[in-house]
């Protein structure tokens, strides 16, 4: 996967997820994780997605939608709900969620 | 420093910065990378910043600001221009930079 997402020109919407993880389950968390891509990737109004974590347990994961209402569905979503249940109970110690209008952007690539 | 930013009720805005480095002048990254930061917290319209790496190279930065006339300021400012020209002659293989408004924000914190 392309660690920067190929979006198409703005305006388009974004959610940014900012956490710190427990440490606990860190198996289950990975392959939840995984899995989350994966269906998110497959509902109707995907754009695309960027996510790293750092050594300290931080993570940002951006996932970009083409509307309101898709990030809506997605966040409703029955088994994304049971994922953000036990993100609650055992993956996360802290996240913040933000949900955005991008309203402008600028790509760079170095020459080869 | 908090890796969650502490930023007011939405609307405020939000410039997304993921990047992929070519790992060349680690030192050099990581001083001017402190620097931009500690810099950055001291503009007017500055709310905060969220930052990570991962193993593979791949890092975003979310910083926050008050207003996109703070965005364009942070950007122009003269040691901030130095230091993204840097970036694009030494640093980045390939970034992405996206402007966005904040339309609304969810926190979540364990019970200790």
């Amino acid at each position: 996967m392309d660690p920067l997402a190929r979006t198409p020109k703005p305006p388009y919407y974004a959610v940014v997820f900012t956490s710190v993880r427990t440490g606990a389950d860190a198996e289950g968390y990975a392959a939840t994780a995984a899995r989350m891509v994966e269906l998110a990737a497959a509902q109707p109004g995907f754009l695309g997605i960027e996510s790293t974590r750092g050594a300290d347990g931080v993570g940002i994961t951006v996932s970009y939608w083409d509307s309101l209402d898709s990030i809506r569905r997605w966040q409703q979503h029955v088994e994304h709900l049971l994922a953000q249940e036990k993100g609650r109970s055992t993956w996360y110690a802290r996240f913040r969620l933000r949900v955005c209008r991008v309203e402008r952007d600028h790509d760079f690539e170095a020459d080869a």
